[in-house]
């Protein structure tokens, strides 16, 4: 695990060394997960997105018996000094008081998680307020809170590569016991301004394109959002080749954790579920730092945020899931779960068309296909 | 439970009870289910659709501690004498052999029910092949399958009624074990044919608009269903307003089922969720017969059956998931099944900002809301 007051050396040295231990998915078991697929007993592509998943988990997990057992959100919490311009309809003290609520099992990501049967693991990685001691909050501090981004650069590169080492230790961690998916979200008052800014650094677009109404800001509050996105992208002017320079500009220790345990979530062979746009904002940054990253990610729920479309256009991972939700915590990546069970889970109970003595389809002649009710080998859970 | 050798007058009159029972949702509870989610710690309207799915749940069970629980998928199967003509890509044989498939658990169904922790009830309403006695079939066969609708009606009214009230009766008797919600799925080699007879009766629109590729067929069998539909839509002439006359013209026995199944559950007061088109079709008609049934229904899956966005405006119900999935079987319903048990827990669940202590959204002026901390006797299960 990262100790985020090491050095900056120690930092870069393990965002390195797990970039170098990320490959682009191996395209072959794809192709015979596609081929497994054909001999279900369901019509070629009838699964439709649920095969997608399925072909991706053996192409990642490298098998032909996908899992996604041990399914964890890894929620990271932090404030953003940027609240002080009033940008968001919350005070910056709900950051902390949601912290709390999780512990308590109060908020929505408890629920959804409890319902999808789903873990959830807590990582403070710089809430202002001081929490107390609890066994369910990991704490991996950054920093008390990032300086606001409107004035100056919300951390320090420093800081930027330490957050990023929190979270690909996170990941680390959550494949060392057991996971073989996870899921990214977030809590911090502020921080989709944070995201909309990465987005315009990223995507080139106007501010005003990309700055939406968060937890539902009025209409004064977002005019000033788009101004103080405008200005700091101006201000600050990080190269979109730099992520480490764009977190230091731009915040947040969430973002830069999440971004890690994108990272670290590749290198670990394990798919990991983008929550919506600031879960989006980290992996876009992700990508920027190992494109083959996104071959590992799956986009869980669409935000109506206007700049979520911009980013997923960048890891070009379309959202599984279009509910309306806009309120981040993982809550989406928790639902994703029950689609990419279920994916998985087709995948390997299914019968095949063999071992079901279900004919398959007619050719076109209207005549069966030659392998009709040929004996195979196929494994299955519930034939002879 | 219905006995489909029951007379006319029987079933017409279960029908006709059952539809008497119907009573649109209370909106008063709606109204009192959204004043709760304006409680719970969480940005206003930021679930989304799930609040949607909450706040109905909570109108159709009139009470705020809305459930889930017990879910089941009742699966319909039947054969149609219409695949004769050539408008499937699968043999006829498919019906059975995917019966047994799915007694045997090898099917998408059985996998995606497991996954989300939903049970299966396996209903023969009157497929053509005799099945093997087993406990896991449900047997109410209305006939051997149906005529072909493209010569003659499909079946008769009486037996268009009888199968009707064999889909009341398997809600009846899920309400009676113990189920709180219902999903409603088919199994019929050949029944997008007479769904996509159904919604042009029903929505005026000409069969090639309609008509789709079903599992999979080329183009010949396209242009060879859409004339099918074309001339038995032209021949009969069903009536819009006569569900029965409509059922009995263009199948199936399934088809007639769910229809049941969704006015079973509406009288029974269990919401009900709408797999795919061919589910949409019965659903529409039930909508017919009792147009409160439709405060009922939740659209599970969209389907990329050209006909589903036409049938999916009679019943009113937006699709809670576009995943690409075109098989039928109650796969859409099982995994919205993990959607509304989301939504219900989190409604239930979840904290109130006043026991969590957490600060609501600032005023205009940048002041608390007057009833921020002040305590409150909300329930929750996890306040202090």
């Amino acid at each position: 695990m990262v100790d985020p007051s090491g050095g900056v050396a120690d930092a870069a040295a393990l965002i390195d060394s797990t970039v170098a231990r990320i490959t682009p998915v191996d395209g072959t078991w794809i192709e015979r997960a596609r081929d497994r697929q054909r001999h279900l007993t369901k019509p070629e592509g009838s699964l439709g997105r649920l095969e997608e998943v399925a072909n991706r988990f053996c192409g990642i997990q490298e098998t032909l018996e996908p899992t996604a057992a041990n399914p964890r959100i890894i929620l990271f919490a932090a404030d953003h000094g940027v609240a002080a311009e009033g940008v968001s309809a919350y005070p910056q003290s709900v950051t902390s008081r949601m912290v709390l609520n999780f512990l308590d099992g109060g908020a929505a990501i408890n629920a959804l998680a409890g319902a999808n049967r789903v873990e959830l693991r807590v990582v403070d990685v710089g809430v202002r307020a001081m929490l107390p001691e609890s066994p369910d909050l990991v704490r991996r501090r950054i920093g008390n809170g990032t300086e606001n981004l409107a004035r100056e650069p919300a951390m320090s590169r420093a800081q930027a590569a330490a957050a990023i080492g929190v979270g690909i230790g996170a990941a680390a961690e959550a494949a060392d016991e057991g996971c073989r998916v996870i899921g990214i979200g977030e809590m911090g008052i502020a921080n989709t301004t944070s995201a909309a800014g990465v987005a315009a650094v990223l995507t080139h677009r106007p501010a005003r394109a990309l700055v939406g109404r968060g937890t539902g800001i009025d209409d004064p509050t977002l005019e000033r959002k788009v101004a103080v996105v405008r200005r700091a992208v101006g201000r600050h002017r990080p190269s979109p080749d730099d992520a480490i320079g764009i977190l230091s500009a731009l915040g947040g220790f969430e973002i830069a954790a999440m971004c890690g345990a994108c990272l670290g979530a590749a290198a670990e062979r394990m798919p990991v579920l983008v929550d919506g746009f600031i879960s989006t904002s980290a992996a876009a940054l992700a990508a920027v730092l190992c494109p083959a990253v996104r071959e590992y990610m799956f986009g869980a729920h669409r935000s109506p945020e206007p700049g979520h479309g911009a980013l997923l256009g960048i890891i070009d991972q379309p959202p599984l899931l279009d509910l309306g939700m806009r309120l981040g915590e993982g809550t989406g990546a928790a639902l994703a779960v029950a689609i990419v069970r279920s994916a998985v889970t087709a995948f390997r109970e299914m019968a095949t068309f063999d071992n079901a003595r279900v004919p398959e389809r007619l050719g076109p002649g209207g005549h069966r296909s030659a392998n009709d009710h040929r004996p195979t080998r196929d494994r299955t859970t519930h034939g002879p």
